[in-house]
């Protein structure tokens, strides 16, 4: 009998792995998501598990619109948004509709290293820019530009991830947003804005979407179930103007599959329609806002002064740089020996670099747990 | 409030829909899903909603390869199965991952017309391979691989469906399908074998998959629970050598998401480890038998002996050939206007041709409805 793993996760003895931005198992909604399978099926009845429309099933894109309109100050015409498998599958889609082999795609550095691996698939050649602790830098952004027209060459599009940033989790300063999205209109380059971390903010509301700020077609905003609710319903959505929007509703793998993941749109909806989701965003913001506290607070008894690290609005992540000098992969066994384990930062610098910094995630593990991780990692730094 | 459509299906008052080959609804699994759903949260808890392995969830590789093994006599090495979200979505990763743009894809003629739009969404060059009533001809194919190599071109792939085809309802023969596999080994071109109507076998076992039959690396073979349990839950699986199913499988895409669709793969598995699999094809077959049967009895009693048709083993097709000179596409609106609806044959033609021929959908509708869309029909042709 084939024997192979149900989930992603691998834990090993003894280790407490940073490594991994999952959630807490705890904190995904297992009776919630019980019930509102059900009250979908009663619901819908077949519907729920029949082809959905292209764009999304229509109850939940209702859903959504109202509550953007709420949130952001700006409604989603009925074109620009549409239902998506999360933000990597609606990434991979824009990759393989909008872009073509060889494009260039700008990537903040540090960046989500998982997005770099989609759109090395496609296969684009991605250009890092640099980012300090208020996001990416928008001046060296706009004389790469000008560096790739002098040489006839012209961005295709930037990835982005500009609230509670995966790795790092700094936020785009407003002012650079606000630059951000006229510079992109006038260079007409694509903003692919992943915003999967907007849920999850600890210290007040999160800064505005760079979708809510720009003009139509230019960010195509990706947002995802996968924090807020659970990964597994592989769900997000995407608001984006009517060209980039209508050209994936448009597509062939659309209209062959009927939408993607429509039972579990349905599902998500039934969620939704109760006032579950509001109390569940409010859980998430209590319990990871504790774990981000407590690593800090953990990190600040227990790691040298020679160490920095950033104070993460929201998100899973905080970004850890070690002194000068230090190599965070070749540390990496010696804190497993340890029992504790990261991401080295140099996963994150698709264009090098970054040997000195670490990825740490507090999602996963309780509180006392990354107390304790802090403690290892201190006596191996 | 937003109001967009929930499903796919668009019915029009007073018109028999044999465009849609959707299923009935009153055939949809509800009761044994919502079973299913329940099942899968109690028994996998949080593990259900986390992300899932790249590879798909090992329990239901584990169900899968068990029940290849029974009832294809070739069990899937551990590397050489994987979930997919589907026909469509498969067959997109595949065009992502191990094509190129502008790279030859081949198309049997007539081939399902929305596959034509994945295949030119990536965007590959289409080139159609007759076919007649026992399926491909092979002859045809190895002269336009020779010719193509006469100009230092060769495919890259060959898209079909050898069993219970869309639209014609035809199966490849056993001769041909040996051909077929022996003659893509000898040339390196990947046989993309969209295998997704396999359990709807009305007249004794289907034939067997190409996968089965071919060296590794040769096939890869698409299957879905689409037509067997529901398309709402937008999931597959693939059988394929380890170097194409590895490169799928150690995408950034499925590293990213924690493979496709991670809650509907258990949730599917809790439905298949009851008896409730078995039951459930056995009604199919019961249920779209009687339909397939009280279709072409309506058709041999009110088309004109002019019209010519296929007598599908399976899958939700019939093929039907009007006279020379007579149009599908021209003649709809007044089919429409009778009461009927079909899909012109033109749509599955990519290189043109086949304009006196139609599809008809037996799938949607109860046999009393089937036949009064075949009095309707012979009454416009």
């Amino acid at each position: 009998m084939l024997d192979l793993p149900t989930i992603q996760l691998i834990r090993r003895p003894g280790i407490i792995e940073l490594g991994w931005g999952h959630p807490n198992a705890a904190l995904l909604p297992v009776d919630g998501m019980r019930q509102a399978a059900a009250q979908a099926l009663d619901r819908w009845g077949a519907d729920a598990l029949n082809y959905g429309a292209d764009q999304g099933a229509g109850p939940l894109l209702a859903w959504l619109s109202e509550r953007i309109a709420r949130t952001e100050g700006r409604a989603p015409h009925p074109d620009e948004i549409m239902i998506t498998g999360g933000v990597s599958q609606a990434l991979d889609q824009i990759c393989t509709l909008c872009t073509q082999p060889g494009d260039i795609a700008l990537v903040e550095s540090p960046t989500y290293h998982l997005a770099i691996r989609i759109l090395r698939d496609h296969p684009l050649e991605l250009l890092s820019i640099p980012a300090d602790e208020h996001g990416l830098r928008i001046d060296a952004l706009a004389e790469i530009i000008a560096e790739l027209r002098r040489t006839g060459r012209r961005p295709r599009l930037l990835y982005c991830v500009p609230t509670f940033h995966n790795p790092t989790g700094a936020s785009l300063q407003a002012e650079r947003r606000a630059a951000l999205v006229a510079l992109a209109a006038a260079e007409q380059m694509l903003i692919i804005e992943d915003d999967v971390y907007r849920e999850l903010s600890y210290d007040g509301p999160p800064p505005p979407s760079l979708w809510s700020l720009a003009p139509p077609d230019t960010v195509a905003r990706l947002a995802s179930f996968a924090k807020s609710l659970a990964p597994g319903v592989r769900l997000g959505w995407l608001t984006a103007g009517p060209r980039i929007a209508g050209r994936l509703i448009g597509s062939g793998l659309l209209d062959s599959g009927g939408g993607v993941n429509h039972f579990t749109s349905l599902m998500v909806t039934a969620f939704c329609a109760s006032a579950q989701y509001d109390q569940q965003i409010a859980r998430l913001r209590t319990a990871y806002r504790t774990r981000r506290d407590t690593l800090l607070a953990g990190m600040a008894a227990h790691l040298p002064p020679s160490c920095t690290w950033t104070t993460p609005g929201g998100g899973f992540f905080v970004w850890v740089r070690l002194p000068e000098g230090m190599d965070a992969a070749a540390l990496l066994p010696r804190a497993e020996a340890a029992g504790v384990a990261y991401l080295p930062g140099a996963l994150f610098h698709s264009g090098g670099g970054g040997a000195n910094t670490l990825r740490l995630a507090f999602s996963l593990y309780d509180p006392d747990e990354l107390i304790e991780a802090a403690r290892r990692l201190g006596r191996v730094v």
